[in-house]
């Protein structure tokens, strides 16, 4: 697609200097952008680049000064970045409504229920008394589970698997091959040493607006819901076991675990590699670090934690700081001790 | 699928008090259950529930005494949780029975062999020369390698990759996108600088009454077999490199991973996250606590280990303990070094 | 595919001693290979093998003496672990050389561009404007979405999913269920507590030579491209985050995780389980160990670091030591205090 100045320009209320006509069909860093391209000068740090880019439109803040002749097309706005932001926003919105219909071939079945200006990509399998609800946007190669309810607006990306039963609420994302659904890890030990399968048969569900990236899994309960809240945002490879809660607008960075029915809280931030132990409580507002281990519940809100097994962020940082320097303190004990035993030996002998 | 009290009763040997037509067609936790759900109360803490609950019909101990008028079917038992579970586990080889047939579109091999009773789910492909046994269902969307074999009562669920020559045995669980038979990790370095791959011809062999998880990777031999035994269970996530061997009822929880050529014992518990080097040997009965990394062979069973690198359990968590109080250790370091120089000090003016 | 003694010795120009006409059809470790397999003797440690082995062709280093009648063929030459991997190589090329033509059914667009001698397996997804090398595999269930580029020989196994106007090179392999160029992991926190998505537009670039393990994932980047560098090699379950660079050469271990925007220079060694925290700087020939967490840049080439954080190896592994050591320090500093008590106790009363 391709937009001109003056469109551009009308949809983030920018003021133009230059050419209004000049087209662009893509986007880039203004260091590297090439001609027919969009960038935007924010940082200050950049403002050589508006000299030398070869973009053709640069989105800049209104109090950016010009000191040298360029060439490309400016537009000025209060806000340069968060301008781009919503033109890029804009862009993708486009680009997913262009998605419409049904590839062949696909796997629908007679007793699913398909709103409007739905998109199922090919190979794609949809399960008995499915229910898709309007715009949602279904990438190639998807699967959905028998019962399945997928609310409006949401996109699926390819390969996505979502068992039976699951329920995915309104505008939510979900990246490639993530599973969502999957049996919870229940086994029960028996006396000869063997594991007997506790059937997980709950579910998972999805609120509005969440995101989840590539890769990742969310296990069903084992009776009963494990439930993403609204608003919470997961990155790739994450394990979600059964019966998790997950608060609202929570962010679970890369490769983080939490383990079954924990509770964490809303509006937590869990750093990438992070694990949580099961059947704990984590309150509202909690940071826990990259990599930490967390294995006792966090009853205080906005609490820190690092480490494994994490505890509070400043304490950890001093501890660490002592542990690296380990041989210096064992070297002063043995100086006190060399120090003494002289003494000692001093005070037989007086 | 619909039952009445007395049909419940009958398949748990149970004891009926009220209305023994009176229909269920789902489960539900006792503290949530709705009109239609069978529910079940073990632990006396959920016992103001019974009272409480909508469910239609709750299975309950024969020590259970009861203390107010309700509404639902009581079906006692001499254990109400083991009694719930045999009927999850009823219900579940229910469900999975009824799956049955090729749906299409699918591509299976002119010289695969196919068993009775079997189900392929549609976008699945089957190449030349698999084996697939009685009452196996296979999901949407799997791929199922040349000469790949897969045994009597196994479920592969969505999006599962089996890659060529690998073995799966009977009553295997395979949850979905988790793949089987990739190349090991093997690249033998150059002198300049870069890798040349080594190939990996093995295969993976899976023993009977294993369970995988969802997005998990075991990767082929390089010669020889990649070998998970009998009735061992793995997380979500997880990843086994080339030449690994896994005991039987071996546990290993999410996201966990184990080096090439390790050989991990049976009856070995792995916590979450954790890690273990390459070429160990890893004792019977072993238990590695969560996020621990194993960088030495541990010879003596039913060890229990934890940190990273991982130590005894016992001795490890005293100096966690320890490490904590750093600042504490210090402290009092500084303490006696300031008295020691006072002792100095007297010493040389006396 | 069957080979004679005869021509696996022209093949690694090896002199051969016995039947020069037995066949062979697959291969075995010299320990368990049997009857028609081509197995190799390199390490002496294994020599009794070599008259106990069922395997009909071995391989041996000139040097080796035989002190028993045995009933193998034996190929000699000067390095037979080197021969024989060559033999593997040769194998897997020629497999590979067979997999040809459009399996049905496909999806693919009309605008996409195919080369010649290519594969594309049952279920695959080529999008708009796609161009594929010669001789590239595709094996099933591959999506490859608008723009996308693939160049010359290179191999995309089972389920791989690549995200519209990614660009792959030459000879990368691709291992199954991986994705690359789903959304980087960017949400801009809003005053009320939610998040809103900033809008990923960039792509993934991975040059010639890589290759990438089962159910990774390499994010997209926010604007301009994460950078996979030539012979760069990532194993399964490794998580790229938007606008990372790889370089050349370097190898990353299973389930490591890069942070956003971080730089790892070239020959780089990453240990399993590892972390990098974003917008980090890694230099040339960095050693970064197994579960570390590197939460600083590293500016000097070849260093080695470990632990979480991370720090220089070899003064991390003396403060491991004291670290378990801790009981015994405290130990010591509690005597020097009761000595210390003691002196100060005896002057006071002196």
């Amino acid at each position: 697609m391709q937009f001109n100045a003056a469109q551009i320009a009308s949809l983030i209320n920018g003021n133009i200097e230059g050419d209004d006509t000049i087209p662009v069909s893509s986007f880039g860093k203004i260091e590297q952008a090439q001609k027919g391209q969009l960038a935007f000068l924010a940082n200050p740090k950049y403002e050589e680049y508006l000299y030398t880019t070869d973009a053709s439109i640069i989105i800049i803040n209104d109090s950016q000064e010009i000191k040298q002749k360029l060439d490309a097309t400016l537009i000025r706005v209060p806000d340069a970045y968060s301008a781009f932001a919503t033109i890029l926003a804009s862009y993708k919105k486009m680009i997913t409504a262009q998605l419409n219909g049904i590839q062949q071939p696909v796997y629908i079945s007679a007793t699913a229920k398909i709103g409007e200006n739905v998109y199922i990509g090919a190979f794609s399998y949809v399960g008995d008394n499915v229910i898709i609800g309007d715009n949602v946007k279904i990438f190639p190669q998807v699967f959905l589970g028998d019962n399945t309810t997928i609310d409006e607006d949401t996109i699926l990306y390819p390969g996505v698997k979502i068992y039976h039963e699951c329920v995915i609420g309104k505008r939510v994302t979900v990246h490639a091959n993530t599973i969502i659904g999957s049996d919870g890890f229940g086994f029960a030990p028996q006396k000869d040493g063997t594991f007997k399968k506790v059937p997980q048969i709950g579910n998972v569900v999805i609120e509005d607006d969440v995101e989840v990236g590539a890769n990742a899994t969310i296990d069903r309960a084992t009776l009963g819901s494990t439930l993403i809240k609204r608003g919470a945002k997961l990155d790739n490879l994450i394990q979600i076991a059964h019966n998790v809660e997950v608060g609202n607008n929570t962010v679970i960075a890369a490769q983080a675990g939490i383990s079954g029915s924990t509770k964490i809280g809303n509006n937590v931030m869990i750093g990438g590699q992070a694990g949580v132990v099961g059947h704990l409580q984590i309150a509202d507002g909690t940071k826990i670090n990259a990599q930490s281990g967390v294995s006792k519940s966090i009853k205080t809100p906005n609490s820190y934690v690092t480490g494994s097994p994490a505890y509070d962020y400043t304490s950890a940082l001093r501890s660490q700081v002592l542990s690296r320097n380990l041989p210096n303190i064992e070297k002063r004990i043995m100086e006190l001790e060399q120090l003494m035993q002289q003494f000692v030996a001093e005070k037989i002998s007086s």
